[in-house]
């Protein structure tokens, strides 16, 4: 099989470790406010609250919303539930967190070194002003910082996918997504793109049980780091 | 005046040097072919025939079209007006031309500073699909990489300047243009955006008289290259 052209890259979870970042950003933050919880349950409640969330927008039944919007809505459900009292600066530094999330070990070098031979583009649910800090903040380099937002919709619609690939002027046959998450690469796949599976067994801390690889799909590569797949793909 | 938080660049004249790239480019590819012709009169008559080609999608006479494709037709113009025989693949590389423009020396630097203070993106009549190519081999790093083609438009239509602030997330006040071209600044500048002037005097060959600055414009800002203006925003 020809290796693709172009890699389109999910990010929350792909290439930054949101889990430990937000915990992180969270315990500082509630210690300065002397505010005591369970925060780890608190991030993945709110990491968990993201997709109906944007399941509502997808159905039609609301307005495209940025990705600062819908965190903030959800993440006062989240701490409404939990009976958890957080001043609305305290939260909105929760929210702006999203900004600061550290990449994987291997993200910075793979990316990298996958440039050298591929046109490289994120293709997220954050918004380009959420990606375009973030992607400062971890200081990594792609050739296009694209997102739903672009397309007015959330991943796994196929109209997110379909607007990358017009904007890159690339056929879906040429193009792969790189993605820890099976259904966003259940969806690329759907529509031509190579799948390609990076492994992150600790993207829900190291408690969690990882979602089997989507073995289903054609093509399929099954990687544990972006190096890897440099590597196998000859950068 | 507060700094701007964010810098927009235009792209063809103000980070990358077009002539003396394609110039280049079109006698080595003329010179496989055997072909003889007054390239540096071909170069500068299909840059000048540029605009009139946007002007007619600008006007809604016609649907937007990439820039390759625009080039393409114009490029035909220009050799057939002038009798010149190059044959297909020879105008192809031409086209393809647009992705293989040098920086101009300050450029990288002047870019490499700018975004460690403020958020950086192109904003260019070029498509992405042209821009990813060109910003990766002049190796220029910006925080995102906008286009015009996300407004279905073509500077200096208000409509592009207006997408990219939106994507952006960024009032117009909190924004800079950074062009070397008086007709984008007046355009920016219009909306409320910081017009920041970069003299190119050599875009149009050193034989070329350079348009004078735009200086009936509040708050213009003059500076001879990228890292001149690095150090007026302390960057």
């Amino acid at each position: 099989m020809k290796p693709p052209r172009v890699l389109l890259f999910d990010v929350f979870g792909t290439l930054v470790d949101w889990r430990s970042s937000l915990l992180n950003i969270a315990v500082t933050t509630a210690a300065r406010h002397g505010v005591h919880a369970d925060w780890a349950r608190v991030v993945d409640d709110w990491r968990h609250a993201y997709q109906p969330a944007m399941d509502v927008v997808r159905a039609g039944d609301r307005p495209w919303q940025d990705l600062d919007s819908l965190q903030r809505e959800t993440l006062a459900g989240v701490l409404d539930g939990a009976g958890i009292m957080l001043p609305a600066d305290a939260r909105e530094e929760l929210v702006q967190g999203w900004r600061r999330l550290k990449p994987w070990p291997d993200s910075r070098e793979g990316l990298d070194r996958l440039r050298r031979r591929h046109v490289t583009a994120t293709l997220s649910n954050g918004h380009l002003a959420l990606l375009a800090d973030l992607l400062k903040f971890a200081d990594l380099r792609v050739d296009a910082v694209l997102s739903s937002q672009l397309a007015d919709g959330y991943k796994p619609d196929p109209k997110v996918y379909r607007t990358a690939l017009r904007l890159l002027d690339c056929p879906a046959q040429e193009a792969a997504l790189v993605a820890a998450h099976p259904s966003d690469l259940r969806a690329a796949a759907a529509l031509g793109l190579r799948p390609v599976y990076v492994v992150r067994p600790l993207e829900w801390g190291p408690a969690a049980v990882p979602e089997p690889a989507p073995e289903e799909l054609d093509g399929l590569i099954v990687v544990p780091s972006l190096t890897v797949l440099a590597g196998q793909l000859g950068c």
